[in-house]
């Protein structure tokens, strides 16, 4: 029999194609994960890409330290990441944080190294300096599992909306948070038992603070802004608000009216008169979502992120937005992408800044607001309080009144606002805990998603 | 004041950008809207590419009727759509159907314009053609718009999820047939009434045939499988099912188990008994889904894409799926990936059809039925009717047995059962139509997303 006749002989293998050598910086639950899937499903990247990915090195801290999870030839672990990066076709980063993962990612571009990386921290902070870096030697830096994990979000804003404009976008882009918000909203328990319940649970970290306080998702702001909106973006420029003064009478008044609360990522356009686009406004804070909003759904962990563009209308993109294998998913995609682009020539999108539109403050931001008031039980008091807002130029939606008891003076005044700019609508918070009718303002929170 | 001194002398401008030639062919609703995007956001799409986008004609069965949406200068409206296309970099197909759209692709591909089209009946019947005409010719074939409009689904599967392992996708991809059933849902009402509804709203064509018996779903059920599993599935490998036959007694049916019936179209990875992939199956059919899982919330005419992969685990991908100015979102995003291919060289993903996994019967599929019987009410019916499940190897999940009123001698049995083949539950079903002891298969129903 010829090797003709013969078809496994003739079976397709990957062992000859040609071999593009990656390296690895990181080893902890993204980067064990990511090395895992290198080596288990190396036949099928190897026929998705047309070249074998080679993993040359894996930089760690401690190389000596045991780790039986991650399939891989020892040797392979080296504390020398500056010069691993040196050697490789494609670099993943996974290490996080600022420093050392900037120089490392600096020194891989300027020896050819097209990148792959995790860092949210270090685009939202710095990512204009990548960019030229990549776009100086011509290599590819692509970011998918900075923002949601696994959910493909910066490529959908990179390329499939890149023909449409971008009006709002509205994320739930931190998974603590939102497992906290959520446990609070199905169990009625305060902000501190639930962080417990969350930290007990591998939700929440130890030190919550990154989360909780909204710097995480602001990173994530900042680079899904830029993306929308074509213009440079910092997290320096995000309003960050967190979830820790968020009460389970919050909560509540969020309930009474349909609602939930969410701490949103809210990336807009903002346009002056003539409706010409004039900046963007980029915030993190917890709002008031209606429960028929897609958002409102989203349980437990999970991410979301919501986008309205002028043709495409209103898009929504869920899943995981953490944990090593969702996140591993998101960098291995970006590793095919940039492997891809190594063997057919040509790199994929750089950055698109042209808009170059200023960020406003928060206070010029249009939102609205909800605002739960303790008043006094008698007559002209409804008409002290609408005069407060129409002082500030703010227009009343809705107006709910409830006496609180038989026999009781005061009565809760539950107002929401329409859209006004943010200041506004603080300003006459202020003015009405001013007031002798008001005995307090007893919540207020924005409501997001009309 | 030299020209260094003053700002607005010194703005970018996109007029000096190199030119890229666009043919558009087609000028329906999709079209006049990819017109009226290419004009409008002329100056945006030559930021975003670097490139000016030069419209130099739009091909159409009239040139000379007036089209007051479109606005470009009518000469450029012309019969010849042949000549059209040699002369550009890069052809936009919207007409639809076979032919003349796939010969128009070919010669376009051989005269060097690389293609976007919305045609998921052309890629679902012959897509390896345009593929291996891509190839040979070194330009791009991209349809992002091919499948659920709008919403970025064909890049995410053909580019983030890349580096991931698919297992299932199900898929909500014809809004008219979401807008009906979600219609039957909320009114109780029957499917003929229903679809007239959707008629005279404009979310049914006149003769709705291609939606309501599931062929639009089935060819993007073959595009969506064949990207997912890396293999070769032509519209004809597809078991196809409409919602024809759903009446208003099974949409009860499906309320009273707490789900809703959806039209899926469903990719799924067979695997042997080693857990070694062995196949893929393919269909459309209405199935019952429980209200939590995220595709019930999925109303009207929208669409949604649920994904479920080894590491990325859940996904789902959310918004408009049909209608002008979203569909031409998708084909702008199209546009502008292969015009910055055009001019930085390389190209995107070519056809990925290394796997070559057989399409597996329908009777070979797993699935859970939904089965209601009208019984006699008598001692031993449940134990005959346990015992056809059982003789054809399939495992009851749930039983619920109703008694229809006082003296009646006739009982409501209903019973979910667990995943088994296709055939077997078929046959089930079959040998219950036998039994003397039962009265009528009132009605059964696929059940999916568990």
């Amino acid at each position: 029999m010829t090797s003709e006749e013969n078809p496994a002989e003739m079976a397709p293998t990957t062992a000859d194609l040609p071999v593009l050598k990656v390296a690895l910086l990181g080893c902890g639950v993204v980067g064990s994960s990511v090395a895992r899937m290198l080596v288990d499903n190396a036949d099928d990247l190897a026929s998705r890409v047309g070249a074998r990915l080679e993993l040359i090195g894996i930089a760690v801290r401690r190389p000596d330290r045991p780790r039986p999870d991650v399939p891989v030839d020892p040797s392979l672990f080296t504390a020398d990441a500056d010069t691993l990066v040196r050697g490789a076709d494609i670099v993943i980063e996974v290490i996080g944080g600022i420093d050392p993962a900037r120089e490392l990612i600096l020194t891989a571009m300027q020896h050819g190294a097209s990148v792959v990386t995790a860092n949210k921290a270090l685009l939202a902070e710095d990512g204009p300096t990548l960019y030229a870096a990549a776009g100086e030697h011509g290599v590819d830096l692509y970011y998918e599992a900075a923002v949601a994990g696994a959910i493909p979000i910066v490529r959908p804003m990179r390329e499939s909306l890149v023909g449409d404009d971008v009006q709002r976008v509205l994320g739930i882009v931190n998974g603590t948070t939102n497992f906290v918000l959520d446990k609070m909203d199905s169990t009625g328990a305060g902000f501190a038992e639930t962080v417990e319940q969350a930290q007990s649970l591998g939700y929440a970290e130890a030190d919550p603070t990154a989360d909780v306080e909204g710097f995480d998702a602001a990173a994530k702001a900042a680079i899904l802004a830029s993306l929308a909106f074509h213009t440079r973006v910092s997290i320096d420029d995000v309003h960050r608000e967190g979830i820790t003064e968020v009460t389970a009478a919050d909560i509540q008044a969020a309930r009474d009216m349909d609602a939930v609360v969410k701490l949103l990522a809210i990336c807009e356009l903002v346009r002056d008169e003539s409706g010409a686009p004039s900046g963007v406004s980029v915030r993190v804070h917890p709002a008031m979502i209606a429960r028929s909003h897609p958002l409102a759904s989203v349980r437990d962990a999970y991410n979301a992120v919501f986008v309205e563009a002028a043709a495409a209308g209103e898009l929504m993109f869920y899943g995981k937005g953490a944990g090593g294998d969702p996140t591993s998913s998101a960098v291995l995609g970006d590793v095919v992408a940039v492997a891809r682009h190594r063997l057919a020539g040509g790199h994929g999108p750089t950055e698109s800044a042209y808009a170059d539109l200023p960020v406003v403050d928060m206070g010029q931001a249009t939102t609205r607001y909800h605002i739960s008031l303790a008043v006094a039980d008698r007559p002209g008091v409804l008409a002290q309080v609408a005069s407060a807002f129409a002082e500030h130029g703010v227009s009343i939606e809705t107006v709910r009144q409830r006496v609180l008891g038989e026999g009781d003076e005061r009565a809760s005044l539950v107002i929401v606002t329409h859209r006004a700019p943010d200041s506004a609508l603080a300003a006459t918070v202020d003015a009405l805990t001013g007031l002798d009718t008001v005995d307090a303002v007893v919540s207020w929170m924005r409501v997001e998603g009309a």
